[in-house]
Parts: structure tokens; sequence; C-alpha cells
């Protein structure tokens, strides 16, 4: 079971026809919002309805008086690779990701930019909590996350399905503008801390930059993802 | 004063010369790391060498053995808009931003595409704290940040200046591909739960959208800055 909480994530957890075990909704929000209990009504959704005491103890800070448990969200692996598209595939791939404010915030990209999958290695990543899912505001229900025992592994299982797979790095020689968009792409995304691992620099078809002109010429994670995800957005 | 802390963050700002009261080493980064000690003597910086439980109490989570009592950010105001460059310059205005952790994303992503200023209300806005300055590792220390009283007086003296105003919303119709890279441009980008004032839409020159084809179809703030302000970097 994993909490959920905060309007959004909630709402999408609804539409997303998700399994929900419990809705809890705070009395205090039921004067600006008199539609969620008809539309938990309507889907057969068990509900509570409970005070902002009761919610803010099981719940936290954020949860604007909507919650829920939810079971656990649906994670791939590697066998469900086939359930890519054969064309304009489109696929992350995190090589290390710790920080959950920055994989809440690259599903919403994922979302946003109609991408397949994102694949993380079971080691060395953060896994997917409560954090991940409300910064996600209610992406996470429509994404397909799959962890796998080595990123080598499934990155060769993709060229083999035919998709081309593109490193970013600093050290990289193509501009994302460069890459033919009616391709399946797999994008790699290195760590916070140092960025991706040498051998999947080695393993990329292509190696991309985003152009820098500052004192720091780093980017955030998240940030680096939404640039680059965008940019190679199948058309 | 302000607290500093994280390897990059200190290298940042002595390299900077940033006003630094004293700098903290832990005295367990010393075997790794024999460089930073010759450093702050080279540079005339007081500093002090103590141990992880003081490190931890004084800086917190993060630290990773480097901490420093900084003076405060010089925070501009509205007097100094003649600093802007009166070609190809570029401003960002945030609408509202209160999460610390997209505000010090941010400024990582206002250094790295050159941009010359940030621009946020007094009120409605997170200020610069320990965490937005831990969070932008160091490029705080190259970014000049204005807080004024009213975003609208301030977007009508850029205007007067040449500037033109770009404001990020859903219901835009320009993509940043289609805006003049020659012009000085103002690039608002509005607050995590409610997007741009309607004062501010109204004000602008441009709306820029971002093309999304997904469920949820919202971006982190910061990462739909991030894709902005790479878009309309100055060439």
């Amino acid at each position: 079971m994993i909490k959920i909480y905060g309007k959004n994530c909630v709402y999408a957890a609804i539409h997303a026809k998700s399994k929900l075990e419990t809705v809890f909704v705070c009395e205090d929000i039921l004067r600006k919002d008199n539609n969620i209990i008809n539309l938990l009504k309507d889907k057969g959704i068990k509900y509570q309805i409970v005070n902002k005491k009761y919610m803010d103890s099981e719940f936290g800070d954020g949860n604007q008086g909507y919650g829920a448990h939810r079971t656990d969200y649906k994670i791939y692996d590697m066998d469900s690779l086939n359930i890519l598209p054969k064309e304009r595939g489109r696929v992350l791939i995190l090589d290390g990701i710790q920080d959950p404010h920055n994989l809440g915030a690259i599903i919403r990209s994922v979302d946003a930019f109609g991408y397949d999958m994102i694949i993380l290695p079971k080691n060395n990543s953060v896994s997917v909590n409560k954090t991940v899912a409300h910064i996600s505001t209610g992406a996470i229900e429509y994404t397909k996350i799959m962890y796998v025992n080595s990123l080598l592994t499934v990155i060769n299982k993709l060229k083999d399905m035919g998709y081309w797979i593109c490193g970013t790095d600093a050290s990289g020689d193509t501009l994302s503008s460069n890459i033919d968009k009616s391709l399946n792409l797999a994008v790699i995304i290195g760590s916070e801390g140092f960025g991706m691992s040498k051998t999947l620099v080695k393993a990329s078809d292509f190696l991309i930059t985003i152009p820098m002109k500052g004192h720091v010429n780093s980017l955030n994670a998240s940030v680096s993802a939404g640039i680059v995800l965008h940019d190679l957005m199948a058309n």
C-alpha cells in the first residue's frame, strides 16, 4: 500500500481507475468541493470523511484535504519490453537518480511529452514512494516504470529492438535538434552527483549536449531531462 | 548571514570571491581533498577545521564536510534595472514561486543559459534561504536577483527599455522557436499551483506554450522554466 495525497494526485488516481483501497476526504473541503463525494459514489470507491487532525497525521504536509490508500504501483520488469511501440517509441533511462523530487518532476515530463516508459536500475535509485507520487501530481498514474538489474543489458535489448540510445553528457557532440525524430529513441539521464556512468556513455549511439554559457554549467537532473525529452518528443 | 553548505556551493563561493565570514571544513574530508586548505590560505579566507558532529549540527544534511557563513546575498531593487544590457538582454520573472527547490533549480538554469537577472515579487514568493542556495549548487553566486513590490510596474519599465514580454501559459499560441532571439526578452513563469496571474497574461507581448501530449499536461515549474530559458537563450 502507498499513501497518496493532494487534490491533483487523488483526482488523477480516481480518473485513472487506479486501485484505491480507501479515499480520505477532510470535512473542511466539502464546502469548496461538492463533486468529490458524488464522484466517489459513482465510481463505487470506498471513502471516509475525516477531520483535519486525522488527515494531517495520516498524510502529513501538502495533503490539501485529500488522501488515499492506494495499492502499490505496478512496477514492470524486463519481460515487458515487448509492450514498447515498434515505431517512434520513446524510453527514458535514469542512471542512478537519488532524489524523489527529481523523479517526481521527471515523471510529469515523461507523461507530458508522451514517453512510453521510464527504466531505472534496482540498485542505486530512489524507489517509487509517496513523495515521488505527490511531486508527480498524478502523472504517475499514467506512467510505466520498469526497474531492472542491469541497465547495460536492457540497453542492448533495446538496440536489438531498433532503438537508438541517446546519452546526455557535457562532453557530447550532438544537439538534440540534429536527431531524427522518426526513430525509436531511448534517452539516458545521469545521476545528480556523477552524471552517466562510463559504461553507458560507451554504449550510447549519440551523446547529446545541452549548450550552456554560464559559470557553473550544470543543470538540475529533472531540468536536463525536461529539456531533452521536450526536444526529442515524437511528432 | 546565510549558511551555505555542500562542496560545490562552498567552492563556488570561494571562486566567486563572495564575502565569506568563516569557512568550516570537516576533518574527515582532508584526506580526500588536500586543496581546500591551501586555497583558503591563498585567498586569505578565515577557516576552521571541525569534527563531523559540529558540521552536522551547524549545517545539517547534505553538507559533505563543507560549510560557510556567508554575508547575505546582494538583492537588487528596481533602481538597478539600468544594469541590464541594451541588446539581447534576458530577464526571468517568477510570478509567485513558493518552493525553494524550484527556485534553486531555476537559478542553475538562469546561470547556465546566460540570463542577466531574476525578478520576483516581494510578497508571495520564496525568499533566498539556505535551501535555495544549496539546490543552486553555487550558481546563486553568479546570479542577480531582484525583489520588487509590483511585477506589473517592472514589466512596464522593461517595455519602455525595449524588452519584449514572453508569458508562458497553456492557453498560449506562440512556440518559443518562433520568437526572434535577437530581441531583448523577459520570460515570465507562473507559480506552482496557479500559473501566471491574469494581469500578467494581459501584459504579455507573446504567450508561449510548450506542446504536450500526455494526460496530466502540466510540468514542474523549474522544468517549464528550463525548457523556455533554453529555447530562448541569446545566441
